[in-house]
């Protein structure tokens, strides 16, 4: 048994999410049925680093999977990007210790959010961005979003019910930038591990603060007091990309 | 009787082309409902500065249609924007003169042509760019596209059985950039006029000089020539927007 780790790429758009459900497209059921094929038949289960939600994009998402063989790994990834939909992309295949998980080694990932700042609209980012016709200040989303940068419990960031006990990560980066040539507003934040809309519902706070809707402080006193009725909307999927995943050691 | 001109930009890949078809969607018949509705019924003819074939896109499409007084401009232009289908919008709405022309006005139009280089592609961008996963040098694309500027007979460049007369044109400015971010290599061109598939063969022909299988003179050869057998292929329509109108006075 060899255990391969593979970095793929997918337009969310198509997908009811990254993993199999009882109804709907998705990446996982997708990769395993090419790595059935690829596998003369024999049936592969594939583990993904992060579970994106329908509408979610990935440029770096990472599976792991075991194989009954060493093969070429170049080989390996040609096939599966080559027989994968037009949706999707495999950009590297590696092999990987027996123990390596995808989900569980300890890893820092990357999401970055797009909003289209344009009006009207750019109809060729409807999938790919989220719009935003509204005033926007970035200097106020600039201050407010160093507040997020460190350890904390994002309670007040996640959807309520979730499932998770422990609710404290850490987030090392967290960052805004204007394009302003395509009329986007792009966040960037990474962190060893966020929860459910967690990243969506930070950017659905940070836009009201950019729209003055919130003081600059609100991110504080969301923080502080751990109430998602505090937070603004959660953030359309579409605007969201897991972008890279970096794993410890 | 007033004349507008509206600016407006859509994702060319749910349409057949702008032109209104006897089968399929297209992006006059949208723009006509719309503008019927906005009319009290009556129906109102729209005409564009340019056909763009089905998976073209646009930035900068300009069109023209009379409505029985003067409104709003604003008006207008947010209506039609906002109940015109997700994959339009609608960018500016003016008043011209009675004998404005979309199409026989002078003017110089803008296409802008994507190439995804990314190996492999990028899923996001597969209605939005060209895939060419070869290897390309640009330093021989850089050469050969100024060959493509000034007045030349772009016979060799058009699709063979054109009913076109004159197939003689100017431009005025033809580019490659390299965005090296986002593996995208973008041509630009600036002229009076374009043939029937004109921007779609020189982007293949310019692809293949930069991978080498076109000597760079091919460009010269092709015009001196206006021989279509000696062009490359042409390029697919999914990488080419109509990016900009600027009429004359």
């Amino acid at each position: 048994m060899v255990r391969y780790k593979a970095t793929i790429s997918y337009d969310g758009s198509g997908f009811v999410g990254f993993q199999r459900q009882s109804h709907g497209r998705t990446v996982q059921e997708e990769l395993e049925k090419t790595l059935t094929k690829l596998n003369s038949g024999q049936a592969v289960t594939v583990h993904g680093a992060g579970r994106t939600d329908s509408g979610v994009h990935a440029y770096g998402q990472v599976v792991h999977f075991d194989l009954p063989q060493l093969r070429d790994l170049e080989k390996i990834r040609f096939g599966l990007d080559t027989q994968s939909p037009d949706d999707m992309a495999v950009l590297q295949v590696e092999q990987v210790a027996d123990n390596f998980h995808a989900r569980y080694h300890k890893h820092h990932k990357t999401y970055e959010f797009l909003v289209d700042i344009g009006r009207p609209k750019n109809p060729m980012l409807r999938h790919y961005a989220t719009h935003f016709p509204y005033e926007i200040d970035v200097s106020l989303i600039e201050l407010a979003i160093k507040d997020l940068v460190g350890t904390h419990d994002f309670t007040g960031f996640t959807a309520s019910g979730t499932s998770v006990d422990n609710k404290v990560r850490t987030i090392s980066q967290a960052s805004v930038r204007l394009d302003k040539s395509r009329h986007l507003l792009i966040f960037t934040f990474t962190g060893n591990g966020f929860l459910y809309k967690q990243v969506r519902n930070m950017v659905g706070t940070l836009l009201k603060i950019g729209n003055a809707r919130f003081p600059v402080g609100q991110v504080k006193e969301i923080l502080k007091q751990k109430n998602r009725q505090l937070a603004g909307p959660t953030a359309a999927p579409n605007g969201l990309y897991l972008k890279e995943i970096i794993y410890e050691d």
